[in-house]
């Protein structure tokens, strides 16, 4: 039987664990080609919208295959279709539904980048940003290190003080909003920014040695949260598709800039084939593009950890 | 809240005559260019196989948007995987699963073809082959015609018996089995050729005046089971898709013959915008190859009719 799990069905604070492990071996075997992540597919309803596709897998051992759609039709519900397949013998495994799995898809490659890039002593984060992606940024944070405190600024005092009672609720995590991003940066060891700021919040000045900085979706040469100079300051900048961010319609933000050339690829310093974090004292800088393809991997795993009637 | 179907929700005599009127919907939007169905879409997977799209959807008053995927890899189980949203809302209607809707599909084409080009009086009908195609295609027949004689000849005695009495039973139609291809077509109105012979099994000479013959499935020219004469005979020529005909692999089975140029467009035909038949006398010939994307409309339709508690 087909396994169909809903956004209902994927709760529990043990997902992101089981996501960023899941995503630990994609990113090994990306590091190792044998991740498949071709570029997306898009079909186009005229005056309507489009049908976009991403397909992943995973070569090897036990392989792995699937796909993720979503529509951009004009509407108040949408719903993805993650399908994954065990490709040594054709059987469907599941199928996952709604928008959950790709937050924590996200989220999780986040927590990736922390633990392979973060010091591993780190005890304070500095958010940036109240929305859905900051919760699960901290969330994976929280899942790969010890926190034991964090500071979130968003320009309405309200959203940052929900967030702050709401995250300290789900992770018992001592977090307090802070009355500028200056302030919710200044002690931080690590920096999740994920505000929608087209203008600089924080500039290199703002952040301690030694921190670890995560930003989240495209950030363009025109609109970026952060400045260049913190950029320019980083001992190692890391994405997660060095090809999925040159590829950007705007200019990716360090395009033209000096730190250009010296993206690497998460997957290459998890597999010990690019240089990671060198000293405490270094910045290191991930910026996050969403890898296409590893959705399937992440809904893979939830669907071996679940067993769901159907 | 997504309806899911699978297989055994796919049962009862009516999905074909509902599988049928959908398909009609769908060719009269693709004569008036409202069928959306770009190329089948492939994404490998080395030494496992393919994950194959196909994108279907009609634009107008309430515009339909979707897809089918399958997956070429080895394995004894094999799920296709349908779903369709409404493209005015973005709202996901539901998701189809298994393999009975392509088999639907593909029958109902047929019986399309059927309703617009055999000649309204027929009665009696002969099938070569007996595996699910000709079920398919004998069922869709049934549903548009008012059949009261089938005749089937395969190969092996044991199947076209089991055929004949399984189908006699679900289609409450006097069915025998007969002695050769001659022997099934001679009296024929409606001959439906769904084997995988590799030469030809009838010719001109074995038919009747005025037959309408459907045909299943790729037939290449160094392949194909009715004799280049019966096209050379055919009034019309008629195929649910000129251009997926014309990029198999191996060439269509006319392709430079005195035929090849003579095959109208089913929805044409349909929508009179092509000659359909002409005449009690004439021959007609319908080659379905598939059209990609009328998996979507068919599920659209069953989805509808159906409620389904998820």
């Amino acid at each position: 039987m087909t396994k169909i799990l809903k956004d209902e069905d994927l709760v529990g604070s043990h997902l992101m664990a089981v996501a960023i492990d899941a995503l630990e071996t994609a990113f090994r075997a990306r590091a190792g080609k044998r991740l498949i992540s071709p570029p997306r597919h898009h079909v186009s309803f005229p005056d309507r919208g489009d049908l976009v596709f991403t397909v992943g897998g995973i070569l090897g051992e036990k392989p792995l295959a699937g796909f993720r759609v979503y529509e951009t039709f004009e509407g108040a519900e949408h719903s993805q279709i993650v399908a994954v397949w065990s490709a040594d013998d054709a059987r469907l495994k599941g199928i996952v539904l709604g928008e959950r799995l790709g937050n924590l898809r996200t989220g999780a490659i986040g927590g990736l980048a922390i633990r392979h890039l973060s010091p591993p002593d780190a005890r304070t984060i500095g958010i940036l940003g109240s929305g859905a992606q900051a919760r699960t940024q901290l969330a994976a944070a929280a899942a790969v290190r010890n926190l034991d405190r964090a500071r979130v600024y968003s320009r309405d005092e309200k959203n940052r003080a929900a967030f702050a009672s709401e995250m300290q609720n789900a992770l018992g995590l001592d977090i307090e909003p802070a009355g500028s991003a200056q302030e919710a940066v200044a002690e931080a060891d690590i920096v999740i920014c994920a505000t929608t700021s087209q203008t600089a919040v924080i500039h290199a000045r703002d952040l301690k040695p030694g921190v670890h900085i995560n930003t989240v979706g495209p950030k363009t040469r025109d609109g970026h949260e952060l400045g260049l100079d913190i950029a320019a300051a980083a001992a190692v900048i890391a994405t997660d598709s060095p090809e999925q961010a040159r590829a950007y319609a705007s200019p990716f933000f360090l395009a033209g800039s000096s730190s250009e050339h010296r993206m690497a690829d998460l997957a290459d310093i998890i597999a010990g084939k690019a240089a990671g974090r060198g000293s405490s004292e270094e910045i290191t800088l991930f910026c996050s593009v969403g890898l296409a393809g590893t959705e399937v991997v992440v809904a893979s795993a939830i669907l071996d950890m679940m067993a769901v009637p159907s």
